[in-house]
């Protein structure tokens, strides 16, 4: 099973990317986690571009398309989410493959509920498959600060671990009930 | 006065943009409205180029700093803010000539509320200061669809004139309060 995280933050020391980054490591056998790096390559959405878009979309859209589920992870900005997060899935609002997607939303931080609300309302919006039991609250925002410091927190990894054990789950449970064949459309 | 308008759409036949140009010619006497040009080419935000930004968005943070106030008007994508106006925002965050400089933000489409809330949310998170009686709802989506055709719906050029003397006279009322002179700072 392929999973594709995606962070909204371009930040190097960003911890959620961090988190990210963590997940990777922590993902069960069977599951294995690449972290798109190009997020921050992405034209400013423009609609009238929608049909001949830019090599920069093209990759990312063939990576969503490819992948099983997608893992978001991204900060608040002045109680919103961020612009780089939302251009992104902008790309995404027409793009047939997105609909149906399995996805889940790690939020670092508990306070940060704005962005989560509103990120989870546009995910719906766009038909997105959000997996509630493994879209969870990850408290690391002033208690660890990178992905060896995730990795060395057991309550941390602990939620990280059932994140991506539940998402392989759900993702398993539909294609044996649906039938469908990885990637599930 | 000086009034920069922000379009959160870069379509070019975006209602949110006519919307801003017929607000150029009915502007009233004494205050000139420029529409900014360069949101779409604005960087992702990144919060480690904060030091050194682009030059792109040096432009835009010093239009906004002689600025007397800001008048946006952005549609709404899958249930919340462009990625397109966050971004842009996500930029004047730490930008202190932000902190309380008037926005107006104009809606055109009075069923899209999702993204107003948002968008006023993260404004007032930002220190602007919403001028909220020239904040107006101008149902244009559905009914005009350009320049010239807002300009001649009386009801909706109506509702631009007022929002623009609302804005007009609260800035006044601001510089005479204050003593500041302008741009306010």
């Amino acid at each position: 099973m392929k999973i594709l995280g995606l962070s909204g933050s371009l930040r190097a020391a960003s911890i959620n990317s961090a988190l990210l980054r963590a997940a990777v490591r922590l993902a069960p056998p069977g599951v294995s986690i690449s972290i798109f790096d190009g997020l921050g390559a992405l034209q400013l959405f423009n609609p009238d571009d929608e049909a001949a878009p830019a090599a920069a979309v093209i990759r990312f859209r063939q990576q969503v398309a490819e992948a099983d589920a997608l893992l978001i992870a991204s900060p608040e900005y002045a109680h919103g989410v961020t612009g780089t997060i939302k251009n992104a899935l902008d790309w995404l609002v027409s793009f047939e493959a997105f609909a149906y997607k399995p996805v889940a939303v790690l939020n670092a931080s508990p306070r940060a509920h704005h962005a989560d609300a509103a990120l989870r309302e546009t995910l719906r919006t766009m038909a997105a498959d959000i997996v509630e039991s493994a879209s969870l609250t990850i408290p690391l925002l002033g208690s660890v600060s990178d992905e060896e410091e995730i990795l060395n927190a057991p309550p941390q990894a602990a939620l990280i671990r059932q994140a991506l054990a539940v998402l392989y789950e759900q993702v398993i449970v539909k294609r044996t009930v649906t039938g469908a064949s990885f990637p599930l459309r």
